[in-house]
């Protein structure tokens, strides 16, 4: 339905106009000149024709009903507009006019009505205050903006009109062919994870891209914008930082993950590729779109100079691609083949004389080597063959081969009929090589998204809800973690001297003595915390040391816990957070008291399969450390994962639990321990 | 002397030619096309005239001696020709046939001869296997690459003959002028350093860029470069990684201070800016050719649209720049001259609707606003007004003002027009608005480095030589650093039982109990250290179990150290590299165990200035932590910065010291301890 956006069958332009300063101007005349196809009917109480098209003075006289609205009156005629659109049965409407709620509160309350009278009439809004739509199959271009992209399958959702001015103006010149572009404006109605479903299912659409300076439902965009990738590449570029993560928080768990690191996690887990700049998302989109992705990880380039050749290999090894070996065959075809002088190993340097028919035996030979997963072919400007007809050859080679190939013919000045046929053909160029492995290794990404996603088998530990939600709403969290199969050392609280000596030869030595206390966050702060105890003297002592201590900081002491001090193990963290948008999110790294200083941790949205928490552990350093480091053995990472897995359903199953941090967490060569938990429940839940 | 490559009288072309497939036509018909001023010599024994110019058999037969030779004939007539040269008392000579070195040992032998032949007659050499040299102003292209940048001001330099290729293509196409453009391929006589110098100190030249992937001799480099960073400023964009950092090391500095931290360390410290990209490296050219520096950090962006100005907005975060607050008579100027809906706050938003007329006023107030230092104009593609005219009023108004201005005309299309004009007016212009932040933070960059030259006043600790030198000898580490002002906490060295427990005794309790052993490099791998001794017991049970891990590790025990317990301090890392190419470095950052994990340090090249050591501290999480931490107080910075400086007057003293590490230093309230030394010496030197 939200096609008639798109594809309407006929359109009203509300507010069309004679005048070129007019925005109402602009939108009649995309949609003639861009050949709208169906029938256009503008509206305008001072004209009876415009552009050769009968006008009408009000939406009530249209000869009868639109698919599509577009609306082009100053603000404060859009809600007797929409009225006149409800009573004529019209059901689609953008509203391009701005003077909405980005002005003030008038605006917002002007959107309010607008709202309103959208329900009473059943109607689905685009903006206000946006560009409109663009669909160059159909073709439909509703906007005022000069200009209308090639036909091509890169679809562009933008929260920002401008960028769609940008972007439009960019691909005229560029040669880079869109399927449908949508600036969503204000965004009171549709909003931009319905459009990542509506784009997504395109046929024309082969890639989507989206500007988002926001997610309006983070639940729903994480269904849909995974439910996309599955199905077809998806890049964001997300603007501006939310200040939301500027609270204050009391758990390392809440300082280290803000709002950033939430969108960064939700991209990752949704297979978003997140790109960190226009030129990267574009240069992203047009190689998925156009390009196979990559079997390995292995690049070979293939070039007519070493310079360009060597920034492209640091920049292929910065972003963790490989260079390609090669085999014997290929080198020993190489040489047969190339000049004396040239490379035969990876970067293959053709040297600069050569030109097109050289190029186009080494590459094959490359596309052929089963070492070779991609390829980027360089050439640096030289003085003996056109440009054109290396672009000619290397469209026409990767043509015969399932790899992407990715081309970077240098220059500006000498290099326009290249691009042309380069683009033409689907192969993207970058006019500086280094591009070429931002490009691959997000091409990589999305492809091991994909492995994962084939391979990933939820797993849902089982606990009885009775029993674990009596423990949340007594915040027994060490009993909690216990049900979900995270143990923690055997443990006792002690309120003197003589208990605690008592609980220490009951728990067997050696022990580990705490300070409790409800004032404070971190024990170490106040030098709360006694290891090694050995012995009834080293108990005594540690109590009265701590008792000093607290004393000596004015810190209520609600007695001492003591623990079975464990063999030395690694310590990590493990963290529950509750994004405002995205929900439960699992934080994991480097734990002990340093750990908001180092910032070693990464995050994931709840719940995470294997693989999941798999990345999640090995995107630290801490997870590095597990593979054994100095004297510390290699660790359990299996059962790590088991833990970071059931702390992700914890979360999920408890949304009451608004933080709950395992700091540290020992992972032992057998087994892992909760060796400190700290939670707390969102407010209301208590 | 060297002038004589870009501002010879005449010049010979040896191995000229007719034939548009040889470079010697290039060559000739570059010398031609683009105005050479002085006496062309054409030397091919196969004609008596080329291109109208008299042609000579070889150079013996010219009329007269020559400024410059370019020599374009096949490798193996080279040293012929060259020894021609030199009978004829020709004094420069650009060798830009290939087939030397790069081949293999026959070309390594021919280079041999050529640096003989050259010496013999001394003949200063560019080349061989390289493109030669451009000088817009003279003028003069000696190169056989179509096109000539125009004139400008930015000088290159480049070790990659493709470099030099692509920028002219681009330069040609963006309409960047260049001054002196030159390419030094195998580099066997004249070097990047010498170039460094020359093209400093060209009138014409403002900016000196640089492509290279390595330095031919670092000490020379490290005066030069300084030299010119001072006049001028310098970008640099590094190529390669060297391998020789890969070789094994024992200490962590060693591990930690690789080839490429070398390089950016002597770029930091000559005040070289190194850029990533060859597009950020004239990003920035651009930039600091064309605009004064900015006074602070405070950015200010203009902008017709939102979307561009997020991404504005986070690039300059991101690089550390702020954004200015405004003065509130700005505000309301803006507010009285501004449509009512946009917005008065950084960044100024003037709405889709605003031209040249409203950006002019904007820009002149931001620009008169003492909070901003500079502006980045963005101007999104819109429908009313032609993009020229924006370049003609916000170059017109940046040139009133005293502050960097960076124009983000963004599109491809439609903006051509307004790139000729910002770029004749000298405001760069980038497509994509991100790219803003980098050129800022680069100029910052360049401005902080001028004002520390300005401060640094040279420190020398004083230490007897013969003193320090035989302690050096005898790998006395503790007594050295002691004379250096870096003193160790007090300790004794005990072989036995019963003297660790009289050495503890006499240095009194509590103390730390260190495994001696010539074998084993990190005691704590093999659970060699004990703290907190506080009694005799304790140092018993402390000596037989460090002496049974020693034997169950296979370790030979050579005693133990006893050492006064400290109290608790921040543990940081010292240590002293000695770099093949830039001599001694200092490596500062989070000392203890896990140093090399999180490689939380920094280099920098000796000796320090009280300004760099502060930089160095500051450039890592250590230093941060320094400020006060947790439980730990802040720290006596002012004695690190002390101990600093004295270590790199240390490395600079003894060239025979190859690796000295203190690790940890503690850094206490009050003073420095170096807890624990290591130290090696260079081959032969022991």
């Amino acid at each position: 339905m939200l096609d008639s956006f798109f594809t309407p069958k006929n359109i009203a332009v509300v507010g069309a106009s004679r005048d070129p300063h007019k925005l109402g101007y602009g939108v009649l005349r995309n949609l003639i000149k861009y050949k709208f196809k169906g029938d256009i009917y503008p509206v305008n109480k001072h004209a009876s024709e415009i552009a050769g098209l009968s006008c009408y003075p009000s939406v009530l006289d249209l000869p009868h009903s639109v698919d599509l609205a577009v609306i082009v009156v100053p603000s404060e005629y859009v809600v007797s507009v929409l009225e006149d659109c409800g009573k004529k049965d019209i059901h689609h409407a953008i509203i391009v006019s701005g003077g909405f709620s980005e002005t003030g509160e008038e605006g917002s309350r002007l959107e309010k009505e607008l709202l309103r009278v959208a329900e009473k009439y059943d109607i689905r809004l685009i903006g206000p205050n946006c560009i409109g739509t663009i669909d160059t199959h159909a073709p439909l271009n509703s906007t005022f903006v000069v200009g209308m992209p090639e036909q091509g399958d890169i679809g562009f959702i933008s929260q920002s009109g401008a960028m769609v001015a940008a972007v439009i103006d960019w691909a005229t010149g560029a040669g880079v062919g869109f399927s449908r572009i949508v600036s969503l404006g204000n965004q009171i109605d549709v909003t931009e994870t319905e459009m990542i479903e509506l784009i997504g299912n395109d046929r024309e659409t082969n890639v989507v891209t989206a500007y988002a300076e926001g997610i309006s439902d983070g639940k729903q965009f994480l269904n849909l914008a995974s439910g996309l990738s599955r199905k077809k590449p998806f890049v964001v570029l997300k603007g501006g930082r939310s200040e939301k993560g500027a609270r204050a928080v009391t758990s390392h768990t809440g300082a280290l993950a803000g709002s950033e690191v939430a969108y960064s996690a939700a991209f990752r887990k949704t297979g978003a590729l997140e790109a960190k700049t226009m030129e990267e998302m574009f240069d992203w989109a047009r190689a998925l779109a156009w390009q196979p992705l990559p079997k390995g990880n292995r690049v070979a380039v293939l070039t007519n100079a070493g310079g360009p050749a060597i920034l492209a290999v640091d920049a292929i090894e910065k972003a963790g691609l490989e260079l390609s070996p090669l085999t014997n065959e290929t080198r020993s075809y190489l040489k047969s083949r190339l000049p004396k002088a040239a490379s035969f190993e990876n970067p293959v340097d053709v040297l600069a004389g050569s030109g097109p028919a050289i190029y186009t035996l080494a590459l094959e030979a490359l596309l052929t080597d089963e070492t070779v997963d991609a390829v980027v072919v360089i050439q640096a400007p030289q003085d003996w063959f056109i440009p054109a007809s290396l672009a000619e050859v290397v469209a026409e080679t990767a043509g015969l081969h399932q790899k992407p190939v990715i081309a970077s013919i240098m220059g500006k000045a000498s290099v326009d009929d290249a691009l042309t046929i380069l683009h033409k053909r689907r192969i993207p160029n970058v006019a500086f090589p280094e591009r070429a492995a931002s490009i691959l290794k997000a091409m990589a990404d999305r492809r091991d998204w994909l492995e994962m996603i084939d391979r990933q088998k939820p797993y849902k530990p089982h606990v009885p809800k009775s029993r674990a939600e009596e423990l949340v709403k007594d915040q027994k969290w060490v009993d909690l973690l216990a049900e979900y199969d995270i143990p923690s050392p055997e443990s006792k609280t002690a309120f003197t001297e003589k208990d605690a000596v008592t609980a220490s030869s009951q728990i067997s030595y050696p022990v580990v003595m705490k300070l409790q206390s409800e004032t404070v966050t971190h024990k170490t702060d106040i030098d709360g915390i006694r290891t090694s105890l050995k012995s009834e003297e080293d108990v005594r002592n540690a109590w009265n040391e701590i008792s000093e201590s607290a004393s000596r900081h004015n810190v209520e002491m609600d007695g001492v816990l003591i623990q079975k001090m464990l063999e030395k193990g690694h310590e990590v963290i493990v963290g529950i957070k509750r994004d405002d948008q995205f929900g439960p999110m699992i934080l994991f790294g480097t734990g002990g008291t340093d750990v908001e200083l180092y910032k070693d941790t990464a995050s994931a949205i709840a719940p995470l399969c294997k693989l999941e928490a798999q990345n999640l552990i090995e995107s630290t350093i801490a997870g590095k450390k597990l593979k054994g480091w100095r004297n510390l053995p290699a660790a359990d990472v299996d059962s790590l994962i088991q833990a970071l897995i059931s702390m992700s359903y914890l979360a999920v199953h408890h949304p009451e639990i608004s933080e709950l941090e395992i700091n540290p967490l020992y992972v032992l060569e057998s087994g892992v321990y909760a060796v400190d938990v700290r939670g707390s429940l969102t407010e209301g839940s208590g």
